[in-house]
This record gives C-alpha cells, sequence and structure tokens, in this order.
C-alpha cells in the first residue's frame, strides 16, 4: 500500500475507535474534525518512509508509530488554534476546532488525541513489546517538556528564547520523533536517523517562516503573523532569496544525512520531494 | 516506603526530569505548581497499595503507573480550571495554574503533564516489557475518548449527558485505570480489580459533591458550583442525608469487592480508610 493509504488508513481506525456509542457525540466530532482532512500529512509519511528504509518488518507497529505522530500533530494544531494563542477561526480553510465545536471541546480534543497517539502505540506494540518503550519514550519527547511541541509553544510566553530551543522544540522535535519512531518501529536503530528529523525539521520551520510572509492561502492563517506576533522568523533575519537559500542548504543537508541502509537511495528521493512540497508553491516554481 | 512517600518521590522526580537547561522556565515552574503540593493522592496511593496486594516484585513499575495517575490528575485539574471551563482562580488554596501563568501555559502544562505520564511509564518499563503495552492501554483509557476524564468533561458541553456514563468517564476511569494500572505492574491480572476502582470512583463522585454542597474550604473552589452550573449531582438527587448513605453503601460495596489476594484484608482497611479521607470532613465527624 501507498505510504499516503497507510496513513489515511491508520489514522482511521484510531478515530473510529474511538467513536462508540457511549462517547460524547461533539468531542468524537472534534477529533474527526481535527484529523479529516488533513494536510500534507508530511511526518507520517516520513515515518514511515524510514520504516521502510529500514525493513518495514512489522507494518502495523509503524503504521502505529505514523498515526501517534500525525494524531499529536493534529493535537498541537488544535491547541494552537485556540483562542489564548493564535485564535485562528480557520485552519486549512475550514472552521477550526474551536471555532466550529467551542474552545472547551478544543482543548478536550487535543487532550484526547495526544492520549489516542499513545494508545495506538500501545496496541500495536503487543505485537513487539520489546519496540514500545522506546517508541513511547521517542514520541513523548517529541511533544512534552522539556524539548517537545508543548515546551516549544511555551517559549512564547517568555521574554527571551533562545531561537534555536525554539524552534527545535516546536518544530524540529516532531520531525525527530518521526523518524526515530520509524527506525525503532522496524527494530533498527534509531540513533542514526534523528540529524534527518532535526535537519528537515529546521527546513520546515524556513519554509513555514516563508509561507507565512508570503501568502495565507495554504495555510488558512492570515500572512504576516510572525512579524505581527514579533516570533523569530528565518524570513526577518535574512529575507525571502536568503532564506529560500537557507531552505535548500538544510534540504541538501538533510539528504546528505540519511544513514546507509538498503533504502537509502529512495529515501533520499523522498527528502528531496517532501522538500519540494514543504515551501510555498510560488516560490518553488520560481526556484524550479 | 510508606505509600505517600513513594508517590511523592516518583513525582519529583518525573518533574525532576523535565527541568533541564533549555526547558521553557515558565512552563516548568507551572509544572511544579500543578503537581506540588499535591492534593490527597488518594490515586496514586490507591495505585500503589493494589500494586501491594498483588506482590509488588516490581517496585519501579508501579511507582511509574502510580505518577503517571496522578499527573494526569494533575493535568486534569489544570484544564478544568481554565476560563473556559471552570474559570477558578484559586485551587487548594492556592492560585490555579492559569491564574499563576496564564492560560496559554496552563494549556500547555496540562499537554506536558499528559505525555510525561506515559514517559514515565515507558521509563520504567523497559524492565518489563510485557506489562507495558497493558499499562499505557488502562492509562490512556482512563483519560481520553471515548471513555476517559476528556470524555467525561466533554460531557458537559452536550445537552443530554446520561448521567452515569458522564461520571463514569469524568471520575471513575482514572480510578479504574488506578487499580488495574496497580495490579499490571505488579505482573498480575487486572480484570478482578476493575470493580473496586470504579466503586470507589462512584464514592469520590458522591463525596465531591457533597463537598461541593456543603463547603469551599478544602476543595479552594466556591462551594454550589454543581447547582449553579446545573451538573447532576448526588446531592441535587438525594438530599445530604441520602448521598451520606449513598456513599457508605458504595465503601461497603467497594470493601466487597476486592478480590481475593494475599494483601487482601490489608486492602479492605485501606479502602475503608482512604473513604474517609474522601467524605466532606464534618459530615464524617457527624456520621462517625
Amino acid at each position: 500500500m501507498a505510504l499516503a493509504s497507510r496513513v489515511e488508513s491508520a489514522l482511521l481506525a484510531a478515530v473510529d475507535d474511538a467513536d462508540t456509542p457511549d462517547a460524547p457525540p461533539l468531542l468524537i466530532k472534534a477529533l474527526r474534525h481535527a484529523v479529516f482532512p488533513g494536510g500534507a500529512r508530511v511526518r507520517p509519511q516520513l515515518c514511515l518512509a524510514v520504516a521502510k528504509a529500514c525493513g518495514d518488518d512489522r507494518p502495523a507497529v509503524s503504521d502505529a508509530a505514523a498515526a501517534a505522530v500525525e494524531l499529536i500533530h493534529c493535537a498541537s494544531l488544535v491547541h494552537d488554534d485556540l483562542p489564548c494563542f493564535d485564535n485562528a477561526a480557520t485552519r486549512r480553510g475550514r472552521p477550526s476546532v474551536h471555532a466550529a465545536f467551542g474552545a472547551p471541546i478544543a482543548v478536550l480534543a487535543g487532550d484526547a488525541l495526544i492520549v489516542m497517539a499513545f494508545e495506538r502505540l500501545a496496541l500495536a506494540g503487543v505485537a513487539a513489546p520489546l519496540r514500545l518503550a522506546p517508541l513511547v519514550g521517542v514520541i513523548a519527547r517529541g511533544v512534552g517538556a522539556p524539548g517537545g511541541i508543548a515546551a516549544g509553544q511555551a517559549w512564547e510566553s517568555e521574554p527571551n528564547a533562545p531561537v534555536d530551543v525554539y524552534h527545535q522544540a516546536k518544530t524540529g522535535a516532531l520531525f525527530v520523533a518521526a523518524t526515530m519512531s520509524g527506525a525503532i518501529a522496524a527494530g533498527a536503530d534509531a540513533g542514526p536517523w534523528g540529524a534527518l528529523g532535526e535537519t528537515l525539521g529546521a527546513a520546515y520551520q524556513v519554509a513555514d517562516d516563508l509561507l507565512d510572509a508570503v501568502q495565507s492561502a495554504e495555510t488558512g492563517k492570515p500572512a504576516g503573523q510572525d512579524a505581527l506576533l514579533h516570533r523569530p522568523s528565518a524570513v526577518a533575519e535574512r529575507g525571502v532569496t536568503g532564506a529560500l537559500a537557507r531552505l535548500n542548504a538544510l534540504v541538501e543537508e538533510a539528504v546528505e544525512s540519511v544513514p546507509h541502509c538498503d533504502g537509502a537511495a529512495e529515501m533520499r528521493a523522498l527528502v528531496r520531494h517532501t522538500a519540494m512540497r514543504l515551501a510555498p508553491k510560488q516560490l518553488v516554481r520560481s526556484v524550479a
């Protein structure tokens, strides 16, 4: 099955399992709204690609890892859009979860998606018990304190956030979780895959800064939010052309970082392809 | 070591591990504020007591389970106090997390505490890999959708919440997670311990309703919130005397439900003792 289809199936199974007759209907609707339809699904596809490069001998485990990574990404978007953070009324051109269901349900939907991520790992981990502890650990590090997404977001409440630490936590950590969990799910050593996640995370951050600076249609968020909220940004630091050059350099670095394995060539091609999907379309066209 | 000391040590280790030089300081302060000083620590002590009744052959694993249960309880209080829910300025006589650190940090602290719970399980689970999947599963069911705390809270956004389902999810589910995770942590069959958690959860809910109706000092919340917010309550349903009788009946039922095991007598004594700690002090004195 293609990676994209595996990701959608795994996510659908996760949300469907929560949708029982005894579940509170609004919460379940909100979970579905938060997960479907998705964005580019960059992180879970990256997770599965790494698993594939490492042999993918337990597809149910790598599917669970990919679902976990994406469920956590969705949770972070739901909480990010809340009135007390970005107060975003829309997300991917539709109402954000809090706009559609209210802030209480949005807080709870984010919580439930985080929990669901770990539950999917446990469910698949029964068949591969030795992989479960490192999987839960690596995903937890990608989302919690001290260095995961929640920590990254928390830096926005600090007067003097160190930019690199902030970006690594807010964006890099979940990419690292994606690559490393893919390797663990396939029974491989995760260490060598950390650099790929870190570099792709940094590339994604630059791409996101570019997107924020140049247009709003693809994110569904108003343009120029970073400047408006005085967030550090690669565009503020280097200008659009400089940020694009930085993006290209990071993509090359990511390609170079792919560890030696049977699927390395395919993996490198996917990294380039993914990187092209990250950048704002009109800029990619202008430099392609 | 006494159960209470083990709980505090396990919680301290969890929060200390997140307190690294690279962590965002406000978030870490908020995590500490949310966890220390604690309330009665009823759930984690219950978890350890069950583990002890089952032999407790892996104390590091039962400590992790107890910490996980309490971290999730703390997370639920932090999110519960948010302006979009109870909007509580105080908790246990101190400022609530959002009052002290702002709503954004409070949302993130709750998220990070949930993640920390699973991370503690993974850390201890390395030494007992076959117990990890059921542990993560049982804790996840206690907090997520369809029937955990988040689902329980979500019923408050529904026009017609079935009272039993609502209470079981909002309060019972984490008590069930506490008893069952204690059994799993000790390598025992968790199934027979579910009823104890369920019954104690129901008892706790009645005690909480009584507390809400009669006084405010112990919870730090203004009295009469349930009536004010039209939440279902055992007091509204049965009056104070009827609710007290119901509490006593549930405690007896909980005592009866303790499965046959070496530590059963000690466990039954602890259930009675715990139940007495649950009820509002002035009512316990009046019926003692």
